[in-house]
Order: C-alpha cells, then structure tokens, then sequence
C-alpha cells in the first residue's frame, strides 16, 4: 500500500489499511492478523473494522475471522477500468474462448504492473498464475507489453528505470532489450510474449482502444508453450481487440482496420 | 447505504457514504456530485476524496470528475462471496453458457435482494436488467427463490412481512403464494421462474452449497419467454450447481447426485 501522506495516518488512511491487509493468500482475517497486517493498535483495529463490518464493507464469519463484505464488491464493481470495462469485453472474449478454449485474459496497466480484469480459462488449458483482481510485473507480460509500448514515454523511462524482474529464463530483463521489443510492438500492433512469465506457457496479447483512442487495456490468449502456431491466432485476438475498442466507442474501432 | 450507528457519523462511516454515493447510473462523479450525495459538506468531501484518490481507491479523470478506483476493485475481487466464489463457478458456468448460448448468471442473497455476481450473455441471447455487482428482489427472480427457500425461517420471514415488489403482472406478490412457491422449491430442489422480472423472459435456477452444506449460491440460466421448453434445461443448470458446489467441497455434492 503506498502511503504518501506525511503526518501521521489519518482515519482515512486507517481505513484503506484494514482493507489493504487482504491479500490472494490472506482473504479470511482474525482482528489480531488485521491489527498486525495493517500496522494499527489492536483497538483501533477493533473499532474501525466493527463500523465496517455494520456497514457490510467486511463480513464477520461464523469463526469469528473477518473477509471482504459484498457491499464492497458491489462499490467496486462500478470501476470503469474494472468491471466496467469487463462488461463491454466479455462478449468478445467468450467469442475467443469458444473459438479456442485457452486462456483469455483481459488487464490494465498499472504501473510497473498489469492487473488482470478478467480471464476466461478452459478447463484443460494450460494452467496460468494470473487471477482475476491480481497482478504480474508488465515488461514479463504480453497485455504488459502492449500497454507499455502504448504508454506515456515518462511511465515508460520509468519503468526502464526500474530493476525488470525476471521470472523465467526468457524473461526481458534488460532496458535496452525491453525498448526494442516495445517498438516492435508499437509497429505491429500485437506482441507474442514466449515462456516470460512461465517456461510452460506463451500469449499473443492485442491493445483495447478507448473513446479518446488510447490504450486503456489489452487483452491475450495464453497457450502451452509447445504445439501451437500463435500465428493462426493473432487475427483473432486482433478482432477481439478491435470488437472490445469498438464497444468502448474508439473512433478507429470505428473506422479501418488497425 | 444502511447507517446503523446512533451517534454522530463518524470518519469511517463517511468514507464509506462517499464509497456509497457512486452507483451504476453515477459511476463519475464531481466533488460537488459527491458531496450532494454522500450528504457531507463540500470541505470534508475534499479532504476525504483527496486522500482516497492519492491511495488509488478513487480516480480522478482527465475532466477532474472522479470514478472508483482500481485498488479498491483488487481489494474488493478478494471477496469470497464476490471473486471468490466467481472463480469456482466460472468454469461451469462456461460450460452451461457453450450449451445453450443463454444468458447465465450466479448470485447470492443479500436480504432482501439477490446480487449478481458474475453474468454470462451470448449477443443473442434475450435482454436481461441484471448486471454483475447490480441487485434485484429476491423474491422477483429464479436464483432468489432458491437462496429464500434454502435461507433460514427467520429470514424468509423478514422477506414475507415486506411489501413485495410485483416487477411485471406475473411476480410473485402475495405472501401466502410466495410461501407455497418457497416449499415447493424445497421439495423440487430447482425452480423454475416464469416472466416475474420481465416479460419476455423466463428462467430455470438451481441451488450451489458451500463446504457446511448450506446454500451459498444459485445459478440460473435465463431464456426468452417462448420457443423454449425450459423442463429440457433443468439438468443442465443442477448439473452445473452441483459441479461448483463440489468445487466449493459440499459433503453433499460428493455423495449422491441432489
């Protein structure tokens, strides 16, 4: 949680720590896991998670442990780059899915991160580590790399800037490497992101235009590592992609093809 | 937004009233807007505002409107009766959705609604007013009959003493029917809901249980009000409650089919 604020955390700040102690690995908390996750004395904890929990932002299990309450699923589902872009993609990602019955995914960027708003994944398909509301590093990603190439130069000398964390062998992790890939991108308009994030798995990734024709996401498919030639897939992401931009209103959704 | 607190608002509370005063229709929201709505004064709203958006669980836009923040999105996907249970069902809700090309849709009981908490629409399939994260009577529609008629007596009968809304001439709206309807629900173990959300359409929902056997969930799948006989679709849709709920671990889906 970044914590920007000089003088001492205000209520406020409080508040978004209690939420912040929930993670993938930790969404069911006891008060004390709470007090000491969110770094708040036991009877601040106390107090504030017992107004939360009346007011259904967290729910009070049987054990006695605290999770995330649906009322806040309910406020959150009204992000736009969350849910609401979700909404309009979907039926362009059930068209991919049904079409090839691998992984699906739809992410924003989120700097240096991509977080996955979605993904469709078939039941025999190959296992990936993304989840819905989770994040991966952008420079290992396909989506990332398409949201990158498509970014701000200073987000970009940013994350140039940055150590690149190497997940796998074949992980870009050097600036000058990740600048060129990032044109390449930009030039054709797809990236296919090969054993990056996992030696078991590559992606061909598009972007998703928004109504000012920016890059606002980008979605991919995500396949084992052997045996299948991305290529035949790149059109179809590609429409996808384009299906998505014309949805959310991208005026070159809306005219030729990109 | 329920305010169940005597005293004066606190702190907490009206961080979550400026959480609460965004809503489908009013996703993007003015300092102004939000100040009206959460009912706070213009200069508390700044401050609170101010200090959500520098943590990311609001976002300011390009035109200084503000919108619902990604953090509070991820936050909020670690919910278990949002996301969480979501990414059970999301495979058996895909296969449903492969075999029909029907809208399909899961949801949980929050008295005296039902919340959506993940949707499935072919582009052809029949219009709905469900969205994922909205909310609808509980007793109007397919899945609330069956999470009302699973729920505990004191909670059908909270919902029994309401006013109940009729959505078309076909709601359900009398007690004394909605209590027959609940007991043969029961007795059935699915239901199947005819044109009491809107007219032109018609629904089959089954019950999911969760790890203690009590009903957690409930699938539907929503059809146009002709030209489909819906008897043909109730295997499928307790087939597909009763593969999440052994991705849940009921005892009971282990055992015997229900």
């Amino acid at each position: 949680m970044r914590h920007t604020s000089v003088q001492a955390p205000s209520v406020v700040d409080r508040v978004l720590d209690v939420f912040g102690a929930f993670s993938p690995e930790r969404s069911v908390l006891s008060l004390s896991d709470l007090s000491r996750r969110a770094r708040l004395p036991l009877s601040t904890t106390h107090r504030i998670v017992g107004e939360l929990t009346r007011r259904g932002a967290l729910e009070r299990q049987e054990d006695g442990r605290y999770r995330v309450g649906l009322w806040l699923w309910e406020v959150a589902s009204l992000s736009p780059r969350g849910m609401g872009l979700r909404e309009n993609a979907m039926p362009f990602l059930e068209d991919l899915y049904e079409a090839t019955h691998e992984n699906v995914q739809l992410a924003v960027l989120d700097v240096p991160d991509v977080v996955y708003v979605e993904r469709i994944s078939g039941r025999n398909a190959v296992s990936v580590i993304s989840r819905v509301g989770g994040r991966l590093a952008a420079h290992a990603t396909g989506v990332g790399l398409v949201l990158l190439a498509n970014a701000p130069a200073e987000v970009q000398e940013e994350v140039l800037s940055r150590p690149l964390k190497a997940y796998t062998s074949k992980t870009i992790s050097s600036p000058e490497r990740l600048r060129r890939v990032l044109a390449d991108v930009r030039r054709d308009g797809f990236v296919i992101s090969d054993r990056q994030v996992e030696l078991v798995s590559r992606s061909v990734a598009a972007p998703v235009y928004g109504r000012d024709d920016t890059v606002v996401a980008a979605i991919s498919i995500v396949v084992p590592a052997e045996g299948v030639d991305l290529r035949t897939l790149v059109p179809a992401v590609r429409a996808a992609a384009r299906g998505i931009s014309r949805s959310l209103g991208a005026p070159r959704a809306l005219r030729q093809p990109f």
